[in-house]
């Protein structure tokens, strides 16, 4: 039986999602797909649009047979730590290989920077601190490192956000030395960030969101983007739910939370560093809503992503205390759904898993999960109420989501 | 010059504050009235029906000379440390004497109280920590101590607030060897916490809000128990800032604190002591409101002013290690508005004044004063945009209020 492995967001799941899940498992010839999905802060430090069992049954809709939580300490994080949870938690799940989208579609670019990077590390560190004295930020100073150290050798563009995810991606595997074979498929169209809807039917996340922000919920402009199961749990979750989430519902948290901590506690939060916490409470003191707050918040030094990452860290007040001694490797993975072969598999590997997969938070009592308890629940706290209470009892007291086979 | 000192909250000023300031007046022949004001989080632990600053405009136009407010850490405190830093801040204004309301209007049973108290001090303590042991809350115990203490020699019955209120005042001026003379007139009609308006013209403040509250900020049904200018103020409020502040407008803050805080966070919140923290985050988990969390935290142990004041320290995120140190005495007064008499006794005190009146922020740089401005901050957070921001900027921008003479 082979297993696929896919790193995922889903926010939502859309067209291009359905191409690359259904083409992946063709090229691998795939009898399983396993998903491992950020919960409800997303890499690039934003809420989820909607909440991780929505975007499970999402999945499990498309053909995925089993979706697991990317844990918080490995989720709203830099594309390293993102990838090393991913990847790890993949091999843990004994995928036989993972697939990734990129520009041109080729493995061996990948394989080959991540030797040349390994070869010529030394000076490639060296470069990128140069750049980031000259008030670059990391991902940037990177590119510029990188385009330096051997021109024009690889067609790698390490300057597009895909290819230094899928980049980190092959680094995890290779670097442990795991069994888990990196692969990679075209992209169809629409640029990761393309903020407007395209004429076919492959339009970005990013694109998505906006559409259904600016028509206030109203998901009929985007029905063509997306598959049909993702139309009906959208529709699903404005009944049950009420809204979907952006950062504007978490502001006032936000705005509460930096006005009311002194300096030296924000300092404490992860990834707040460098009297960055100065400028933080500056901006949020004089910020009307997120965007401003973002707007005053920015400089060169500091990525967009990075910069809200921090704001996630601080909405969930998730200290360095806490987190650095959770990095090395997810100790556990939470199982969100599965289809009929999904259980199957893991009935069949169960013996074998080096981590325990939790299908009842109230089963695991380690207090390693505490993290992605609390995120849960302050995600929860964006809505109203009744909402809000019943979106926690979902998070607390609901089962995992067992997908009907489709016969 | 005669000066009189009153302690106050005006939350609104209602007839009885009237009738209570113009006979208090005349007792004393009094040619200037001070008044010692709680700002944005009262003494019974509630966040104030609106802004110290409306408060302050309500109390001079009824004929108070000078508006001060009680620093934060003396406002939403128990009996003891309010009255402390309340008459502290009177003798510091060189006030000749201050006047409290109680039930039979007479100085001479606080005056003998203190001075039993003092002499069987030994006595009187013990028999408080059996009350408690026995599982009452404080207030309870100290008024069942006293009543065996000296059974039905004087006529205080300490198991009203006002009374307990009013030893305290006596108290700290007496104790403290201050030139500041207690006085007490009778109060008229309405109990302290009389929840439903009554027919003639005094009603409690409490019965007030709750009319406010229950009519959605309509406040013409209790036109009969204030006067005319709070009238006014209420709705120039209401025009301005959109609507009046309940703790309810805070809970979604003060739930977002508790469930992100860790209980060791909570645990160095001033007040939170004997494991209440875990209490106090069980509650908030289930709870759909304030009212809810409330009546689900409270026990006979902890009264509900002692549990309210904890969630405004929660809330404020007030530490004990700010907090002790600051309770000796006020170090600082911000003056709030002043008549020109006021103005002038101010110019004819100055030079004798203990300790330094704050008239503008941004000239007193402080670090004593900063948990008031933290808290006048949080206590802006509870409105909507924009009549956030415009609360924020009265309290950082706009000076002090000064009310024409009537002429």
């Amino acid at each position: 039986m082979k297993a696929l492995g896919l790193v995922v967001e889903y926010n939502p799941f859309h067209n291009g999602h359905s191409y690359h899940l259904q083409k992946s498992k063709e090229v691998i010839n795939a009898d399983i797909v396993i998903a491992i999905m950020s919960g409800p802060f997303l890499q690039r430090g934003e809420p989820a649009l909607l909440s991780k069992w929505a975007r499970a049954k999402m999945a499990l809709a498309a053909g995925v047979d089993l979706v697991f939580e990317l844990p918080y300490a490995f989720a709203p994080q830099k594309a390293e730590i993102f990838a090393r949870g991913a990847i790890f938690a993949l091999e843990a799940l004994q995928c036989d290989s993972f697939c990734f989208g990129s520009e041109n579609g080729r493995i061996q670019p990948f394989l080959e920077t991540y030797h040349l990077l390994q070869e010529k590390q030394d000076n490639y560190q060296a470069l990128v601190k140069k750049h980031m004295k000259e008030g670059n930020s990391y991902p940037r100073a990177a590119s510029l490192a990188f385009s330096e150290l051997e021109k024009n050798l690889y067609a790698l563009d390490l300057s597009k956000p895909n290819n230094i995810l899928g980049m980190e991606y092959v680094k995890a595997a290779l670097s442990n030395g795991f069994k888990i074979k990196p692969l990679t498929i075209k992209r169809v169209q629409a640029g990761y960030h393309d903020a407007a809807l395209p004429e076919n039917s492959i339009a970005s996340a990013t694109a998505i969101r906006k559409s259904i922000f600016d028509s206030k919920s109203n998901i009929s402009n985007i029905s063509g983007y997306v598959t049909d199961s993702t139309s009906s749990v959208l529709r699903d979750y404005i009944r049950e739910y009420g809204q979907f989430h952006n950062w504007e519902m978490y502001w006032p948290l936000l705005k509460y939370r930096v006005m009311s901590a002194s300096a030296a506690e924000l300092r404490k939060i992860y990834e707040i560093e460098e009297g960055i916490e100065y400028r933080i409470q500056q901006a949020a003191a004089h910020a009307l809503n997120f965007a401003g707050f973002m707007a005053a918040l920015k400089t060169k030094r500091y990525t967009w992503t990075r910069l809200q990452r921090m704001c996630v860290h601080i909405l969930t007040n998730t200290t360095k205390e806490e987190m650095i001694p959770l990095q090395g490797n997810p100790t556990y993975l939470r199982l969100l759904g599965m289809s009929s072969a999904g259980r199957e598999y893991l009935r069949s590997k169960k013996k074998h898993m080096p981590i325990p997969l939790v299908s009842r938070l109230s089963s695991f009592g380690s207090p390693e999960i505490r993290p992605d308890i609390r995120a849960a629940r302050i995600y929860a706290l964006g809505l109203m109420e009744p909402y809000q209470s019943m979106l926690m009892k979902r998070e607390f007291e609901a089962p995992v989501i067992i997908e009907k086979s489709p016969s």
